[in-house]
Parts: structure tokens; sequence; C-alpha cells
């Protein structure tokens, strides 16, 4: 009977914990979440020295309270799962327990504290509580884009490294450390920051040849950032138009047939004619 | 009679202060466009150090000339209006109100002008007094396709934030004060000027960690930036294929014919003219 | 017969100053390409101090040599045109004429030699001696798209600069003289760097509230930039699309079938089968 | 038999040296890689002033000891080939003699050794060793649709160049050197700077002409912008349109049959296989 009722406990605590299907669950969730967002604030402000100066007390306390209770939170976790070891390896279970650590380590090195903004990461979380299914769609399209686009985008991103190499070291011998150019490193940092148009102007092009190159350079960075929008342009426009499809074979289940499809392309089965739609 | 006459009157200021189809009702528009542009001019020439000094009587005078304008106009619309509250509290109701408060609250606020230039999105109502149905169709478009693209825009920005709040602690914990990453909050804006590829130089990393890792962000910019481009204009290829795919034929209901066409391309059927569209 | 001859004359100069069918056309035509550029080379050279002060009596030797063949070929082209007030007032008319009256402006009015610049849009006659029809379709095509999406663009503008005053004038509240935002129309061109991304850092933020205003009008930039692009993108493809279409009905010659189209759009003729392509 | 036994090691060196086949050409291969991204590194942090005072012995010796491997690489490779010029004269060729020339040349001449990072191109191979089929793929089509829209690209570019000059030399007649626009080609280059939005900042205008003349050309930067990203969305649309539409039904023609498909959607005949492609 008393194991029974621990069990009842754990399987309680779990639906509270780890689901927001209860009103209990939804709203243990939505305190949690705003008590990610106020630790992150914190430790934000905290690192404002004026701020910091006037009001350490106040942070310390602030920031032991909030770890004391993702301590506890995690913990909580940690006895309520059904399968602990699958928790705490998961991506949210490494994140909460990172998200505790620093606190603790901050005891024995200092500066640590400020690796607590990890916290951040579990305002992802965020997307169950609220059951933004919309949001997560769009998400999942996104990702989906992404990960299509992923091969073409590494060719691109090797292409543009190697170039930057080459163009960071010419303008090292162009320019040479009179313009800030003092090391090869440095060249290929600012062709970075020129390639990719931020353009911070901290290094600069100072001779005429080295305006030139940059010159070169910038117009080439034209053509080179229309290569990773007209990528994840066309897979996002791919995906979309196969969510469109939305006719399924009746004989195979397969899905995305054309609209003027008269037959399965998959098993050769009349497709109803979809005139109703 | 004398109600009536009253009745007729409030009608009558009504085709001229609301509308734009009477010769009246248009001239009074483009007179108060032109207002508008030149009192937003004014107020900016103000700000200007040295014209301030040199023409402050006559910058003075503008303004409330202006002011006085605009209220009575206010009042007009108010008075003409069949439901007045109606107006107050719609978008044009609030710019209006809120384009002549400034002036009068200058009495007692210094600078408070200076929000004057809210005056500009009166501008806005040009679209209506020229008749730009092509403009106004063009905005509606444009509109249609972000507001569709709403959703993916909003997944989009929370993933940039918390990229934002993460890289930019690092950057705080990676540079110091001494770089000019005085906090995490001056990190996340650097992160944000980075990211969008503005790249103002105002703070910018120093050390060989940094750099490196600030490298790291800008190649991620770049496909970053192109994923709200990506989605962008597939809603507006969405949009503007929708737009024409509207007219069916009536014999073999295929759709999509173009506006101008007379016959269905399919069947050969003389399409129903679109004249009443 | 004198008549004639002079007739003959005007005629054979036209084939050569005009046109580009004939050897000595083509040659005219490549030599006065090869002193434009050049021309424009010496003026741009010209404008560098230390260059100046060593070469000022070539630069100037080089210059009115420029000056005076250029005004013999206005001349000529004068002489030689069927219709030369046509011509006079062409574009290409007016711009011979800008390229070579600076050179004499310059003995009265210092500095105004500069312009010569002007030159360099004579280089767009450039496409017409190779005979590069390949990148003249292009042109045509880019200027369509371009042309197509102007109203789009013109909204797009038009809301843009209304942003940019209002946020201009915000930051010069905020912000005020002491980090540069002197006046409400330097706010306005402070806006205009960083929504456009261009972000040179020569004014910025300095205040935690001015920079916050700062990282919603970047990301916000994010969006908007995504805007021209996505209006470009459809336009182009629309062009592209419509340009692949070359079915032409044989009785009323309408092109820009459907490949699946079977009757023409416009008259409703039974269109041939396009199996064969 | 001596002349077989040669031949035979030839050919054994050439499948180590020049394939990746067998387990000997690619363990040859990795190495290789891996020594080539080493010397790229070690030339690389050689240029950092700090480093190389500490570490100058230790940095000359691995110049030389890759030159010298790579030096022995290249003589195998012209003696396994079947086709020594060929090879020599090829791409690789030409990339392989010109990484190990410039160690040589820094006997005679200072500062050619920075050359040296030509060598990063030899990365390419990569691709090869890793039989990266799909990324090959990948980059096959990112360089088809950046060759199908060259010419249009040449055009835009030649536009902007006539642009650029144009407004450079006017920030030059406006701003004059006070600002920093010292001379017309300076004054292109940060016209340059502007237009592709990259911005550093090193000159800006500070007069108010000046600021509104940059205004406008950072708004048309925005439209330009657009350009050459709207240019290589459309073709690399068309490639990957293309690439789906080369299955062709035998029964009734209809074209654009999906890889994975086995049935014409159209006609429900049975698709052959395309096991052969």
């Amino acid at each position: 009977m008393d194991h029974q009722k621990v069990k009842t406990l754990r399987q309680k605590l779990y639906t509270i914990v780890f689901e927001a299907e209860t009103v209990e669950g939804r709203t243990f969730d939505i305190i949690l979440l705003f008590l990610i967002a106020l630790s992150v604030l914190v430790v934000s402000l905290e690192s404002v020295v004026s701020l910091r100066k006037m009001y350490l007390p106040l942070f310390q306390a602030a920031e032991w309270t909030f770890t004391i209770l993702f301590t506890i939170e995690y913990l909580l976790r940690i006895y309520s799962s059904p399968r602990p070891l699958r928790y705490i390896f998961s991506f949210f279970g490494i994140v909460d327990l990172m998200s505790i650590i620093p606190t603790y380590l901050s005891l024995f090195i200092l500066g640590s504290q400020y690796l607590l903004v990890i916290r951040v990461l579990r305002l992802l979380r965020a997307a169950r509580i609220f059951k933004l299914t919309s949001f997560v769609n769009e998400g999942h399209m996104l990702s989906r884009a992404l990960r299509a686009s992923l091969n073409k985008i590494v060719v691109f991103i090797g292409v543009v490294l190697m170039m930057v190499v080459v163009i960071g070291s010419m303008m090292y011998v162009i320019e040479g450390a009179a313009s800030g150019f003092t090391s090869i490193p440095t060249g290929i940092y600012w062709a970075i920051v020129t390639l990719t148009t931020v353009g911070y102007g901290d290094i600069a092009p100072a001779t005429g040849l080295g305006q030139v190159l940059a010159s070169c350079v910038m117009i080439m960075g034209y053509g080179i950032i229309a290569v990773p929008t007209g990528i994840v342009t066309v897979e996002l426009s791919n995906i979309e138009r196969q969510s469109l499809n939305t006719r399924v074979c009746p004989n195979c289940h397969k899905e995305g047939h054309a609209p003027e499809a008269n037959f399965c392309s998959n098993c050769g089965f009349a497709l109803p004619s979809n005139h109703g739609t």
C-alpha cells in the first residue's frame, strides 16, 4: 500500500512537472517559465557594473533563490521520471543541470556564474506549455527547410572559408600592420567581416591597392550573400508546395499527389477525382 | 428647418473633411497633406541647433499655426462624423489627437514638442486622396504576405533572441570590459548589431578567441538573414499565384485563368467576362 | 552634284559615327569607348592630391585633348544625323553634351571639371558596339522585373520613410546630442543607416534605452530587407516563366500560352499540340 | 621485365597518389589533406608577431618539412601520371606547384612565404577523397545556377559600377577632403562600401547635403541588393525544377515524373525504372 502511494505520488508529480494537460501542470510550467525569464534577466543585470555595486546582496540572494528552486525542480524531475537516466541525458536534462551547476561552481571559481545565461535555452519549453501547435509546425517547417538545404550550405561555407583565407592573407601582404592587418588570422577576420557585409570598420584598408581589392571583395560579397538566400527560398518553397499536396492514394497511402494527377505514381491505382475540392 | 440646415452643414462638412470624391473634398485633403508634410519638416529643422538659434520665433509661430489649424480640423472631424466616438478611437482619430497634444504639452513640459513627428503617420491619408488604388492593392498584398508569414517570423525571432542572449554573454565572458563588452546587455546589443550585419564597430572583439567566435556568429548570420527573406518570398509568391487563380471555367471547371483570358485554355468554352469584379 | 556628294559624305559619316555594322563604324566605336574609359580614369586620378601635384600639366593636357576630341565627335554627330534635334534632345545627346561642357566651364568656375565623370554614362554605348544581344536581353529582363515591381517598391519605400522619421526623432529625444544625435535630421540619417544594415558607426546609441530601441530597429530591419528581395524575386520568376511560354496562337497571334493549354485563351482557337516539342 | 616492373611501380603509385579507391590511396589522401590543413595553419600563425618571436625556429622547420614533403609529392605525381604535361598544366597541377615555390623563393625574396596560403586551394581535393558525391552534386548545382545567372549578373555589376563612379565623384565634390573624401577614387570606394551595405565608417559624410545623398544611396542599395538575390533564387529554382523533369511517360508522353514514381500520374502506365540513370 505504501509503495502504491509512493507510486501514485510519483505519477502525480510526473503529470505536474513534465506535462501541461492538467491545471496544476500548466500552472507549474507557467511559474517555471516566469522564473527562468526572471533569472536570465537578473544574471544579465548583475553584469552591469553600476547596478552590481548598488544591489550586490540583492542579486546574490536572487541568484541563490533561483538556483535552489531549479535544483529542487531538477531533483523532482529525476524522481518523478519513469526513466530517470533517459531524462538526465536528454537535451532538456543536460540544459537543466547546466543551468544550476554554475552557481555552485561560483563558490570556487570566480566569474563562472555568467554561464548561467544557458538558462535561456530552458525557455524553449515555452513552446510546449502554450500548446502553440501552429508555432511548432512553423518551427518544424523552417528546420526541415534548413536541413534540406544543409548539404548545399556546407559546400557554400566551405568555398567561402577558402576564399576568406586567400583574401585575408593577400590583404595582410598588401596592407601590413600599419592599417591594422597585424597577422594573417586578423586578415581572415577582416575578410569575414567584409564578405558578410557586417563591416565594423575597426580594421579597414588604407592603401589604394588594398581598397581596390576590398572593393572587389565587397562586390563579390553581393553575389555571395544571394546564394544562401536562394537556397533557403527554394527549399522553403518546395516544402510549402509539398505540404499543400494533401491527396493520398486510397490503395498504398502515398501522399503528395499533384492536383492534376489521375493515377497514383507509386502503385498505379486510379486516384479519386478532386473536383469536389 | 434649422435642425435640417445644421444636419446639411454637417453632411457637407463630412464630404469635405472625410471624403475625397468632390472637388472641395479633394482640395481640402491636398492642402491638409501639404500642411502635414510642412509641419513635419518644420519640427525636424527646429531640432537643428544652428537653425533654432537663428529662426526660433519663426519656428514657434509656424508650430502654433500648424497646431491651431490641426486642432480646428480635429474638431471639425468630430463634429461632422456621424459616429464621433468611432472616429475618436479609430487609428486615424488617435493619430490626429496625438499630433496636436504635444504642442499644448510643451507649454508645461520641455522637449515634448519633438513628439510632433508622430504627424508623419497622418501622411498615410495620402493613399486615400490620390485614389491610388493600384498602390493600395500593392500595400494590401504586401501586408497580406507579411501577415501570412507572421507565425514563421515569430518563431524565427524567438530563436534569434535566444541565440543573441547566449552569444552576448559568451562574448562578455571572453572579451570583458576592455574591448567595450562592459556587461551582458551590452554583449547582447553587440550580438544583435553583428547578426543583423549592421556592424557599427563601436564595440568590436579585440582578443583572438573573441574574433573567432565573432567570425562564427557572422557566418551564421549569413544563413540566418536568408530565412526571413525566404519566408517573405514564398508567401508573396503564393499570394501572387492565388490572385491569378480565381477564375473557373463553367464548362470543364479548370481553374486559374488569367484575368485577360476570354476562352478556357482547356476546352475552348467562352469564359464569362469578369467586368463585375 | 556637289549637293549629292555632301549628302553622301553625311551618310558615310552617319554609318561610321552612329552605326557599328561596318568595319569603320566598329573601329570608330571601339576607339571612342577606349577614349571615354581613359578620360574617366584621368579625371579620377587628377582628384588625387599627390598625383595632381606631380602631373598637373599632363592632366590638363589630357583633359583638353579629350574635350576637343569629344567636341569634334559631338559636332560630327549633329552634322551627320538625319534629324539633328532629335539626337540633341535624346538621352545620349544630352549625355554627350554634358560630358564636354564642364571642361569649358572650368575656365570660369573652379572645380566644375569633376562633373566630367558623367562621361561614364557614355560607356553605356558599349552594349551597342559589341552587339551583346544576350546582355541586352538580360538588361531588358531585369529592367522589366524592376518596372513590374515598381508600385510595390514605392509603397514599401513610403512606409520605410515614415518609419525612419518616427524612429529618428525618437532616438533624438532619447539619446540627445551627447551620442551624436544632434538633430532630428541626424536621427533620421542614423535610422536609414541602421535599417539598411549599412551601420557606419559614426553615430551610435550610447544609453541603455537607446540601445534597446536600436536593437528593435535592427531586428525589424531584418524583416524589412526581406520585402524588396521577395518582390524582385517573384517578379523575376514571373517574367522568366512568361518568357518560357513561347506558344503563339496561329489565329490571333497571342503569345504565352501554358504548355497544357489546348485552346487560345484570347480567341478560343484550337492550339496545335506541342507534342513535337 | 625491368621496364615492366617500373611500369607496374608507376601504375601502383598512380593508384595511391591520384586515386582514392584502394586503402593505400585513401590513407595517402587523408594524410595529405591533414598536412595541407596543418601547413596553412602554420603559415597563418607564423604571421602573428608575438608567436613568430617565440617560435621562429619551429615555424621555419615546419615550413621546410612541409615544402619538402609537398615537393616529393609533386614529383611523384609527375612521375606516376600517364600524361605528365596534362597534370602539370591542369588546375591542381598549377596549384600544387604554386604551393611549394614560395618557400624556395623566400630564400631570395623576403615575405614571399605568405603566398603559401594558396595551399588552401589544395583542400578542394577533400571533396574527391571522401567520395562526397552528394556534396559534389550540390556544388555542381550551385555552380550551374551561378553560371546560368552570369549574364544577368555581369549586366547588373556593370550598372552598379557606373552608378558607383557617378555617386563617388558627386560625394567628392559635395563633401571634400574634410570628411575623408580625399579624391574621386576614395569616393568610389566609399560608394561601394555603402551600396553593398558593408559600411565601415572609416569615411562617412559629415555635411547635411552629403548625408541626404548618402541616405538616397542606401535606400537605393536596398533595392539593388534584391536583384542578385532574385536572379540566383530564380536560377536555382529553375535548375531544381529541371532536375525533377527528366522522366517522360512512354505511353502519354507526360513529363516531370518524380524520381521515385513507378506509374505515370496521368495515364497509370508503368514507368520504366530509372536504375540506369
